[in-house]
């Protein structure tokens, strides 16, 4: 019997032209590809012979649940299938990549990880928002929006200024956001902004204050960051060159 | 005159198959490229017929200065070629990415940002440590070790616990960097990893505590990053998994 294995590979924020070359390689060559949501589903059929399944929450459908796409992984490498588990973004930032990981390779499948392009990183990029930026953000933080112990933990790690914060999956819970943001010291006019659908054609983006954060309508049914810090204003200087005409800056740039 | 245009592409971690299919394609069509010293040279020469300049540090040699580099940008801009400014990891992370942007963009040249691969994610992934794990990490934080205010400023920014570190550019200061994490509050026994070359032929993965950072002897030129936090016990649970032989639990998974 052939031997089959499994690779987490990430999908990055939206676009099929942002999968690595090796997700792509690892897509062509499976026989099985179990992918969430956030995956481009019309463009990986495109690519693929594989049988394709999602098994995330879609069209107001539950997703699968992880112990049955746990089962349909182990099953399928074990009959010798290459199985590819396709996730948005990059499958260790906030996609259980990990685990999946543990259990497959505690079930003794081989099982290996390809990295792709974190949302947390290219949403706010897409609209010409760095996370860090020389003198005015040293680093940067990533959370989740997502209800529980996380946020508070979190937000009780680190204090208000100094780095940027990117919050993922935190579009439905953003008044709750921000007011939790406030209450641990973060200045209401701390620059915010939204970003949804990065890369895709839905791409959609807001920029204002975190105290504003709960007034613009994103777009509904596109995951979306939040991002909060100085670096705001970067995309914003961007755009504005940007729709300025082209300055005449020979003299300074030279001509040689 | 063809109109130029600068592209900022990311080139992840180190592997080109790692590199998105939308950076193939503008080191494909362009006819300059200037790479930074992270990126694979000889992969990049296979792969495009433009002129390659590095102007990264490599080998003793300083860097060509930002100045020129902007310079070069927008004079080859001008004269209708098509630019590619090749970064290690990701554009917008420590690669004053934002910086050249802005220049473009107030130069009035048309600039696209690629996002890659960051090698802040990727190189703890390549060990088997995922940056975020429910129930023990419910966020990351990325910082610069290099020297300046940048590293103060965010570590007195977070506390101890609760959120992954990964510090990016400090091998070289791991002592002192260890040093400071300690005077802040981290507890000395904190589960630390360093990652070099993550997903190239010289990748070296050592695990141990914060209080240890500075006794391994990582492998000279080769870049690197630090994680610290329970998460780098998701790393050694995998290896450890691996070297067993395979558990039989059909009983467990079931077989349908």
């Amino acid at each position: 019997m052939a031997l089959g294995r499994v690779s987490l590979v990430g999908a990055g924020p939206g676009d099929p032209e942002l999968w690595t070359l090796r997700a792509l390689r690892r897509v062509e060559e499976a026989d099985l590809v179990l992918y969430d949501a956030l995956v481009d589903a019309e463009a990986l059929r495109r690519l693929t012979r594989a049988q394709c399944f999602c098994v995330g929450k879609r069209a107001g459908r539950a997703s699968v649940k992880q112990d049955t796409i746990n089962r349909l992984m182990i099953r399928a490498a074990r009959q010798g299938k290459r199985v590819v588990r396709l996730k948005g973004g990059d499958p260790f930032v906030f996609g259980r990549g990990a685990e999946e990981m543990l259990v497959l390779a505690q079930a003794g499948i081989a099982v290996d990880v390809v990295p792709g392009v974190t949302t947390a990183v290219a949403a706010p990029e897409a609209a010409g928002i760095p996370v860090t930026h020389r003198n005015m953000a040293s680093g940067f933080l990533v959370l989740t929006g997502q209800t529980g112990e996380g946020l508070n933990d979190a937000l009780s790690a680190v204090r208000p200024g100094g780095v940027t914060v990117v919050v993922m999956m935190g579009l439905g819970t953003r008044d709750a956001i921000a007011r939790e943001f406030m209450m641990h010291g973060w200045p209401a006019h701390t620059p915010a902004a939204i970003i949804c659908g990065a890369s895709t054609r839905e791409e959609w983006v807001w920029t204002g204050t975190l105290a504003e954060l709960g007034r613009p309508e994103p777009p509904d049914g596109v995951a979306g960051v939040i991002v909060l810090g100085e670096v705001v204003s970067i995309g914003e200087a961007k755009a504005a060159a940007t729709a300025r005409p082209a300055v005449a800056d020979e003299v300074r740039y030279g001509r040689s």
